[in-house]
């Protein structure tokens, strides 16, 4: 990847404790680049409109209607992000319907693989799914161009309103602690089921993998670290919720 | 139906051909009738929050993704009005969980016996129902009180806008004149499991029966010819469509 000369140097989000240390952002004048952050922005738009499509129809399954509400409420505004990314690849001159359903395949397994059967589980997919995805896109969001970077971090700012959602699942633990056993299996579950699709789709998108493994954003981030990181959240956050994952 | 004595004479909306017919129009300080308009927008907002989910679920049979957004769209217009239908019950001291709840059985009914086998069977179902919905409430809404009226009207003024993506149902026949006689089948079964969900419904809620049948409804609307208007109107929509009714 071919640096901009011009590229104005930014303070560093990197982890390497240098406060001091100034980093230049990618820029989107590199073709290459440029690609890599068109497909993360089509992963991250399929996988919005697909998260608003799962809610809605895992709304069905909420005992009452003003729970149903709730989430189809939560379901909105994943829809809105998916506006977002789309209007953001048309900007770029990139064709959004063909960024985004390269990315479809996949996804559409992971949520084929984890219906699930009652309205809990639905919950924690939700909530599981939402926090895993938000860690991901904001430790790659952050070093990026910052165009791409505050849009990325707008969409994941939203991504935590899922955790709402979670005080159902604890309380209904509360009242029958047989729960917490078949919870924690499908949580672990879940989180496999996403790693697995996440090495399909970089096996599969050389731009988006190319992006990744750019000297600007694995010189910023601990790759190798990275799906150690991700578990590790995954797992206190199930800890927190009183399952053993 | 008592009358409130200060209710202020409105013009008339009803079709006895008067040009000067003054009518009174019903006073939500009746407890009968304000009974009757609690389970009408009760009706209205499960059917808008039913059409919601289920337009989003049948969004998924769509060939592409920008199909799939079209529909998502308009639904998310669906959800905005059982908004405004919740909020409207909760202004009125009703509980519109309660309301809308007692009506979620039959229409649940209706959209289980009209699961869409494909998409184009998905868009007539949105075309039909919206357009067989927008003539009831339009025909109802028109002779209640100011304030229940404008909310129907408004509610009803965006039903239409299913009409657009029957624009593809025609062309699609146009390609492949065999889909006539399965969509016109289709179309006949849709207008029977709905007039057959409506009487249920009528049977089973007092109070938008007493509603409907009261004077001043009833005084201004022709009952006996309402299923006729509804299938006619529906027969002329067919047609226009290429489908035998």
């Amino acid at each position: 990847m071919t640096l901009e000369p011009a590229a104005a140097p930014v303070p560093s989000s990197s982890q390497d404790g240098s406060p001091g240390a100034e980093v230049v952002r990618p820029a989107l004048s590199d073709p290459e680049y440029r690609q890599g952050v068109i497909e993360l922005l089509g992963l991250l738009g399929a996988g919005e409109y697909l998260a608003f499509e799962r809610l809605v129809s895992e709304a069905a399954l909420a005992p009452s209607l003003s729970q149903r509400v709730r989430i189809a409420d939560i379901a909105q505004g994943e829809l809105g992000h998916f506006h977002l990314l789309r209007e953001r690849l048309i900007e770029m001159g990139a064709d959004p319907d063909e960024a985004m359903s390269a990315f479809l395949g996949p996804l559409e397994s992971y949520h084929r693989m984890t219906a699930p059967s009652d309205w809990l589980e639905g919950l924690v997919k939700a909530y599981v799914g939402d926090s895993i995805s938000e860690d991901f896109y904001r430790e790659v969001g952050a070093v990026l161009d910052e165009e791409t970077a505050a849009l990325v971090l707008e969409v994941c700012s939203e991504l935590g309103k899922t955790a709402v959602v979670i005080e159902e699942v604890r309380a209904a633990i509360a009242r029958d602690p047989r729960l917490a056993g078949r919870l924690a299996l499908w949580g672990r579950r879940l989180l496999g089921e996403m790693l697995s699709q996440a090495q399909s789709v970089a096996a599969e998108h050389d731009g988006l993998a190319a992006l990744i493994l750019s000297e600007q954003v694995s010189s910023q981030i601990d790759l190798f670290g990275l799906v150690e990181r991700l578990t590790a959240a995954h797992v206190e956050r199930m800890t927190a919720l009183g399952l053993a994952a």
